[in-house]
């Protein structure tokens, strides 16, 4: 057996030991590689939160079976250690964990179907998001959205839910784009029940992903966890309609909390599947689309052809995720020596010092003796 | 005759010799006095800069007969030495000109019909504005919202147009309640002629304002130089709807360089007439509101009854506009003494060491041995 195997072997029997999202088998398998972690959580020589984390489950070994049933259905096990693992949006899920936000772990793994790689199909993707209970307003405009996007390339991420989330995915299918179905069960669950064939078509055009291993069962706090993928694996969320304590808010805050890109529709007032959308922008949650230029504008994508020339919301919104992390790890106070600016935002110290400079270019830092200090933003 | 007798037909005579805005003849009569400054403007004994404001109707000395005229027409004359002068939220406009806004120089004296004292009715006023070609749903919005305004002793000012301006008036008036029309003609100019018993219903509850002297014919400029009196004599001002170049917009732009509070209304995103109001918001140079509530609450007004619990869109959204004047003097680098701040701000020294610890008590400044600094703000 190849190191791969065992490792891919390891990370499905890992999967299944532990309910999404476990920080500290997430932590306990970066340690230790997967095969030694795997081996050593079956027979319980771990740490205690570990132990917590896999003690009602770490009897059930169907790793082989898991994977053999899986390539019977045209299902695989992508894992980190592929080439096709989306890396470096994920990464937004081990910063945010490291600055304290809870319930971010990175997955150990991911279940996809579907002929569309994932570290390709995460380049500059952006998500849909919505209430199930949409109006036919909302449903009008998430097809919109999802043929327009999908048309210019970009890839459609969304849950495959009713309402917001199929009308998106159909509408990238419409235009033979690349579409991706984040699930909060099993791949193989057959849920939403009247969603199967949508979620055929894609799993032949695009990729169907799960978490969760063959059999998980559809779970409100599974749709949650599973909402932490949506934000991560895109540059953008676009909240299309939402009611005032909707889920589409969730994935919303989730994608602030890993620095991305939230966006909302606005709707007529009167209609209650609109209120969640104007909350957030309201309060200053989210930036007000109305289109796909002004989706591209607002996600970073100023070069786009076709995007108009509104200015962003906020002068920052223009740096790239990383140069953006660099710039929040700078205080305005006191400057600060490129390594513990490294240390802060989780970016490579190489990089660090490669995009200074450009901060400093762009008017956001300024050197000094002692290191950098962020230059006051004007509003 | 007396003083106030005197002061007032110098001013009547002054509305007529020169176009508004007029900075430099505000400026001369501000150092002379209205009487002396009329006396010199006729016979064309005043600097250049005046006289080129003046110079072609100097000889138009119609002020007593337009005095007796307006008096048959139950129109007076309101003008800065009366008790009923507007004086505070006029303030703004002398300080945006003090800072190099253009086009915002205070009005020499305002005509006014109707029962509503001036400065009583823009306490806690606010304004509604939109497109002329307004569509069901806007005018809709604007009647719900002057209507329930006015139901809560807020008085609505608007610019008596078609579209969203008349179904706001007709809004406020519905409920009993004080609505104030700003107009960009002569008061008796008869315009728009289809609003002319509006008018005539606004004349006998509210007030119909202009600072036009009688029979000047409406023009796009004057609207445009009216505007500047709906966004000081308020509060904030509603975008209910507007088209992508609207004059709403323009009202806006000038409530935001009064420093006022700007606020739009979405509407679908197909809608041509919400396209503007999405703009603003977009653009952060509106705040999104959908209710009275979240009007009050984003005017300030977050201890009225019925003000929900929303966050405002800044912290310092809920600064009074003197407290928000000092507080934009002050600079984050270095301190100040109280006396430049009371400069920068027009605000009187008295009230600037009231407000100082006001503010920071709210941390949003800090005391120190050389004067007064920001603190930054965390959003």
């Amino acid at each position: 057996m190849s190191e791969l195997d065992a490792e891919r072997i390891a990370r499905s029997y890992l999967l299944r030991v532990a309910e999404p999202p476990a920080p500290a088998l997430v932590g306990f398998v970066g340690e230790h590689g997967p095969v030694v972690a795997a081996e050593r959580v079956s027979r319980a020589d771990c740490p205690p939160k570990v132990r917590d984390e896999t003690a009602a489950r770490r009897a059930h070994d169907y790793a082989e079976r898991d994977l053999e049933r899986a390539a019977a259905a045209e299902t695989r096990l992508v894992i980190p250690e592929d080439g096709e693992w989306p890396a470096w949006p994920l990464l937004s899920l081990a910063v945010a964990q490291g600055r304290g936000v809870s319930g971010v772990a990175p997955p150990l793994a991911l279940w996809v179907r579907g002929p569309a790689r994932l570290d390709e199909a995460v380049d500059q993707a952006i998500a849909i998001v919505g209430a199930r209970a949409a109006t036919g307003y909302g449903e009008h405009n998430a097809a919109e959205l999802g043929y327009h996007l999908a048309s210019r390339g970009i890839p459609v991420f969304s849950g495959a839910a009713y309402g917001i989330d199929g009308a998106a995915h159909r509408g990238a299918l419409s235009a033979d784009g690349t579409t991706v179905a984040l699930l909060g069960c099993g791949i193989d669950a057959g849920y939403p029940a009247q969603h199967t064939t949508l979620l055929r078509t894609i799993g032949k055009t695009g990729a169907v992903v799960s978490e969760y291993p063959p059999g998980t069962s559809p779970a409100r706090h599974r749709f949650l966890v599973r909402n932490r993928l949506i934000a991560a694996l895109t540059e953008g969320t676009v909240v299309v309609e939402a009611g005032r304590r909707s889920g589409a808010r969730n994935t919303a805050g989730t994608a602030r909390a890993l620095g991305k890109v939230v966006m909302a529709m606005p709707g007529p007032v009167s209609s209650g599947m609109s209120a969640g959308c104007h909350a957030l922008i309201r309060e200053g949650e989210a930036t007000l689309v109305t289109s796909v230029d002004e989706i591209l504008e607002t996600a970073g994508r100023l070069g786009e052809p076709g995007a108009d020339p509104a200015k962003p919301r906020r002068r920052t919104d223009r740096l790239g995720p990383e140069a953006l992390r660099v710039h929040d790890a700078l205080s305005e106070r006191s400057p600060r020596p490129e390594e513990r600016i490294a240390a802060e935002s989780g970016v490579p110290i190489e990089r660090v010092r490669a995009l200074l400079p450009e901060l400093e270019f762009d008017g956001f830092a300024e050197r000094s003796d002692t290191g950098w200090r962020r230059r006051p933003t004007k509003t």
